[in-house]
């Protein structure tokens, strides 16, 4: 394993000191552990937090800032955050307009986010959560009981932030981001595997000519694997399985085309020429397009595309001002 | 080789079209090749040009856009943009205000660039140009005499299309160029080869072991090759030979931890950590800091820091508005 790091026990620390470093005007880091919130904390809106495995960055941290995340928890690579993590970024960020949980559908991150919400509505503060849950890959999967939650979790995070920063109710945030997650699919595909730096050797192995469809965030098992293909290929595929989902029929989209870490955006450009041309012979709108590093899987080299729906008013939020990291607008 | 790509041949071309679909209210792409210019053409200002080969995505076109370029000029990966090409993306962008050309210190680049320069001159089109050779790892390289131009060239393109969007003159946006030209230097490494599609296999080989110290953008030679270290050690060594070579004692500094393009953000960030304490030890302020995807060299795991020194001008320049497909502010 050759990687930028100094010792991998010490790799989730040292990168949330790193990301708090290089952006101390937006991001404070708490005492309590690797949990980022904003650096000046906004009293009268509904808080968001999320959070995760860390080896997905931009991911959360990224998209603390205004407009988006109030806070985010990053637990060990791959690992959940713990209940005491959360309920700490919890009581961090709560104001008396509550706090809504953004969470991604892994068995680990449902439980130990409703615990920690127990534990933070026992102490009077108000919580309601949404599990995103747009990977169409697979139905369960190694983790996940029911599909798993992925790069279209951003845009719950975009447009329920959004949508939070005008000073709607914990109802009215709640709704909104369930309204992304009914609307948002995605799917991806790798070619090569990613490491974690605990584990020092790759999660999966894939021969020099072999794709795995329907990848997983974690390097997870999706559909199937088959041989190398052209990327219009490749994007036909996923595309196919996305738009017999959910029907996008005479619909605005927003598209991601989210890369897994390790590709380059040359790459993830050529597959959006392909996936731009499919979308508009079937009369689909793109309304916005995202192409970069997203929702990674530390040095994987794979992507994913995620299409969703749009109203209008997911379109104003989409849009209105974002001023994080990794999102700015 | 295991790409998300169609056919080696066809590479530049479906990734400017697939970029230029992705930001259809930044970018239009020119009949006549892969010329970025912005959707609507600014008049009244000084229009900046740059470019070079491709394979450093986002850089040059994903900062096309207001008060950073105004065209970028792709030549194939790796490869200088003709003289033509760059002469069309002139004429396309070129006010009465006149033209200033970014161009890193590549001999290619160079003598195309100055070529271009010439054509529009005779064509009554002022031209002035700044040369980038921000890296300070070797004198003279494969492909340049004196220092080749890398990442350092994004706050040329950011302070000096800000300077223009203020309605400054070519002598004077020309002026702040050189002085960004003058007050930035660049060192990086790297663990991991890039390959250009159309060769089919790394343009290089480093053992499981081994990491290049300074190596170039395309993947060309730096100093040396020594055993891998712990990323704090890589650090060390680069931040040596970079404030080593310019004096930056007391002085405040914009900070950019460029990956190469298969480097994860996790990295990025532990890197970032260590650059930060250094930084401050020596007391040097850091203004800013930026970290991820700049200046790329396909699908390479490596990165590079880039400090510039600031005075009160360029600070101002560097946080003006920009809206960009790659920078926004």
């Amino acid at each position: 394993m050759k990687k930028f790091i100094n010792d991998a026990s010490q790799v989730e620390d040292q990168m949330i000191q790193g990301m708090v470093k290089a952006y101390p005007d937006h991001l404070r880091k708490l005492d309590c552990g690797n949990v980022v919130v904003r650096a000046q904390k906004k009293e009268g809106k509904v808080a968001l937090i999320s959070g995760g495995g860390s080896g997905h960055e931009p991911a959360h941290g990224g998209f603390v800032g205004e407009g988006m995340l109030d806070a985010a928890v990053a637990g060990a690579v791959f690992t959940s955050p713990t209940p005491d993590q959360i309920y700490e970024g919890i009581k961090a960020i709560a104001t008396d307009k509550g706090v809504l949980m953004v969470v991604k559908n892994y068995t680990g991150d449902v439980m130990n986010f409703e615990m920690a919400a127990d534990m933070a509505e026992a102490e009077g503060i108000p919580v309601q959560y949404v599990v995103t849950n747009d990977d169409v890959a697979v139905k369960d999967s190694l983790y996940t009981i029911g599909r798993r939650g992925v790069a279209g979790t951003i845009f719950v995070h975009k447009i329920a932030g959004a949508k939070a920063e005008t000073g709607a109710s914990l109802d009215e945030v709640h709704a909104v981001a369930q309204k992304v997650v009914d609307n948002v699919r995605t799917m991806g595909a790798a070619i090569s595997p990613c490491i974690v730096p605990a584990a020092g050797e790759p999660g999966f192995e894939l021969g020099n000519d072999e794709i795995e469809i329907g990848i997983g965030i974690h390097g997870e098992p999706g559909t199937h694997r088959e041989k190398m293909r052209p990327a219009d290929e490749i994007v036909d595929i996923l595309l196919e399985q996305i738009l017999s989902d959910l029907d996008y029929t005479g619909s605005e989209v927003a598209l991601l085309v989210n890369g897994s870490g390790g590709t380059p955006l040359m790459e993830l450009y050529i597959l959006n020429n392909h996936i731009a041309d499919v979308l508009a012979e079937k009369g689909i709108k793109v309304y916005r397009t995202m192409v970069g590093n997203y929702m990674t899987s530390i040095e994987m080299q794979g992507f994913s595309i995620s299409l969703l729906k749009l109203d209008d008013e997911m379109k104003e939020l989409l849009d209105a001002k974002a001023d994080t990291p990794a999102w700015k607008e």
